[in-house]
């Protein structure tokens, strides 16, 4: 008799992109006339098309696989060395980071690499474990499945986790505790509150990390969404961050490559983690071994679709892309605002996080949006416990579409508890 | 101090492929005048262009992803509706065996669904774990990284896993065992073996399974190779496998996907595991968790090139490339009992099984193989115990260096013990 994960039990209803497809579907069933009507800006899914330079890649890419010089079987377990390298110059050496191709592992994407990584650490109550509250799901997730929670409590956070709260008060970049953490996840820019940290907290955080000999986990999925060049896009930028990080990169929200599926981590050689028995062992080392054993690696063709966004006309258009957003994250704000609402993120991210007034919870707001505006936004108590109070909502739409939810908000006037119509 | 899963720490030596890559890397680097004629029959890699309706499907989405109107980003969690369509019909239905659309889950390999298909199984030794001896070395790996075994032994086994002796005594293909078991491996036609099952023999797997509740991982990566319509091309085909197995397919080994990426895995409805309290648990819903929470799914571009091997083109493509490496094992065949070798497999398959001489050890043969004849070989002490004294030789080439391998095979005359140059 096969006995199951029962950790998987643990979970608290269904993930939280499924439960917005849901109650969108269940609402364009009961008023069709209504349901051409909605704007999504609720999951943060890219809109506009890949950049040109992409897209002539992937074709040269296609054309090569269908000619027997040019076809490419198995390719090496972390990742081309084209792409690699391009990573490497691109995204480090040429801002003054020294990172080399062998510290670089190519996935099909940061959520994958957030699972994974838990991998290669133990499991149980071996590890304390701190997660930003609001967070993006998966990281929570993903640590119950592994086994390294107890059970949930009401609100969605569980027994095991270490909650760092990000609130208002603290511009939502959480401290370093007092305690010991041995894994923490940070994201920054990030998502959901579009908050952003400074130098000086991030160096905090390294130091903290070192002297707990604690790993942070860095999620830097909206990097290029920093227009600010004092703000800092890597961890990997402050002095001794390469003893205490792994940073998770995505290719989605600059590239457009949701639908592409591509991303990379930075393992530095460095880093140790600790057996039992207090044995330093090479974190890089258990990683490709995770990766060669695992998995074979990524497309042929989505490697080179990646390689294009390194290409000068590729960063110029990546740049055209994420300027877009961000404009569109702008009038965004301004939407809310007229709203009456508080208005947090949006400045160096592609979210803007928004405080639910008096009377109506996240979920309360989302019905509303949805049932008066026909606009699709992500409660915030999906994300955490404090998340609870705020809603999030997405720049990822086309500015035409943006510039129709601004209305349907100026139109509509204050939100507040009483329902707008009916 | 994080601590690391030092089930990693187990794992004997590196992985197969890698060590004769570096094997092969060392020979060149010494005889740099016979680099160039070194032909690679090693690693299962295919060596032929993608079949063109591939190419034409992949050109289409990559110019749709180009444009506004037909951007994609995420994809549903579980594969697009197209592609699972496909499947269940061209797999399935259009064979008799009923397989719906929610049965089937879209992933970028059998290597990785391998690998993540114990994330919803139980660790340690709550399950008891068969697993052939010699067998492709990622299901054991998987279960070492996993927890799931104690230290290896000499000879490259774990205590805990319990080996099902393919020999040839019983034609490669192991008898249910007395004992009681919670997951069986098996894989038809195999990898390495060559070997195939009959029907009667694979119903004798269904029942014993349905007898003790086992669960059957049924991997049928080679399933196209199967040229004799009497034999069983899926689990599903007998009676009430539907209640004891869990399908693997990929597209490596027929549409030539080995750098493209893309697989997938049945998991009927009806399939139950248990919690340690004995409650039945339908195990489609943990795997259907576990990816909609853990990836974001196959490239679009990819699903429409799969999608393209059902179309009537792709069908007819893959029959050619599948008929050609079939010509190309029949040729290594003939070459190796020029060899006065004993030959199995390659039949339905594109594996030769080849027994070594009296007096060399399987790396004893590769090394001979590599420096008399310049062919890459695998040792069988690669796939386990007693895949010693044997080696596998793969049929994934060009027919032209196939030609010469087995020209080579005849000059060289018979393999013994005693070098025939140097």
């Amino acid at each position: 008799m096969a006995r199951i994960n029962e950790h998987y039990l643990k979970l608290a209803g269904a993930y939280l992109f499924p439960e917005i497809a849901r109650r969108v579907e269940a609402f364009a069933a009961l008023a069709p006339e209504l349901a051409g009507r909605i704007i999504r800006c609720g999951v943060g899914d890219v809109t506009e098309p890949l950049p040109a330079s992409v897209v002539a890649a992937m074709h040269r890419a296609v054309e090569e696989m269908g000619t027997r010089e040019g076809f490419r079987g198995y390719g090496p377990p972390w990742g081309y060395d084209f792409l690699r390298d391009a990573i490497a110059e691109g995204d480090f050496r040429e801002r003054g980071i020294a990172v080399d191709r062998e510290e670089i592992i190519v996935s099909d994407g940061s959520k994958t690499d957030a699972g994974a990584i838990l991998e290669i650490f133990a499991t149980g109550d071996a590890n304390r474990i701190g997660i930003t509250d609001p967070v993006y799901p998966v990281y929570v997730d993903t640590n119950v499945m592994a086994g390294n929670t107890g059970p949930a409590r009401p609100g969605g956070s569980y027994e095991g986790l270490v909650p760092l709260a990000c609130t208002e008060e603290n511009g939502f970049v959480p401290e370093p505790p007092d305690e010991r953490l041995d894994l923490v996840y940070l994201c920054f820019p990030n998502n959901p509150t579009g908050g952003m940290i400074d130098r000086p907290r991030l160096e905090a955080w390294v130091e903290w990390a070192l002297r707990h000999e604690a790993i942070i986990l860095y999620d830097v999925a909206y990097a290029d969404y920093v227009t600010d060049p004092e703000l800092p896009r890597s961890i990997l930028e402050i002095e001794d961050a390469r003893r205490c990080a792994i940073e998770f990169h995505s290719f989605s929200k600059n590239g457009g490559f949701t639908g592409v599926r591509c991303g990379y981590t930075v393992c530095p050689r460095e880093l140790r983690g600790r057996t039992a028995a207090g044995d330093a062992v090479p974190v890089l080392e258990l990683w490709k071994r995770r990766w060669s054993t695992r998995s074979n690696s990524v497309a042929y063709v989505v490697q080179r679709a990646a390689e294009a966004l390194y290409s000068e006309a590729g960063r110029r258009e990546t740049r055209a892309l994420v300027d877009g957003y961000l404009a569109n994250a702008r009038a965004l704000r301004e939407g809310c605002a007229a709203m009456g609402l508080r208005v947090h993120g949006g400045e160096h991210a592609p979210y803007v996080w928004v405080g639910c007034p008096d009377g109506l919870d996240s979920w309360g707001v989302f019905d509303r949006m949805l049932e008066d505006l026909q606009v699709v936004i992500t409660p915030g108590a999906g994300f955490g416990r404090l998340g609870e109070g705020w809603f999030r909502i997405s720049a990822f739409n086309s500015p035409a579409n943006v510039a129709e939810v601004v209305r349907r908000m100026q139109d509509a006037g204050r939100l507040t508890a009483a329902p707008a119509t009916g």
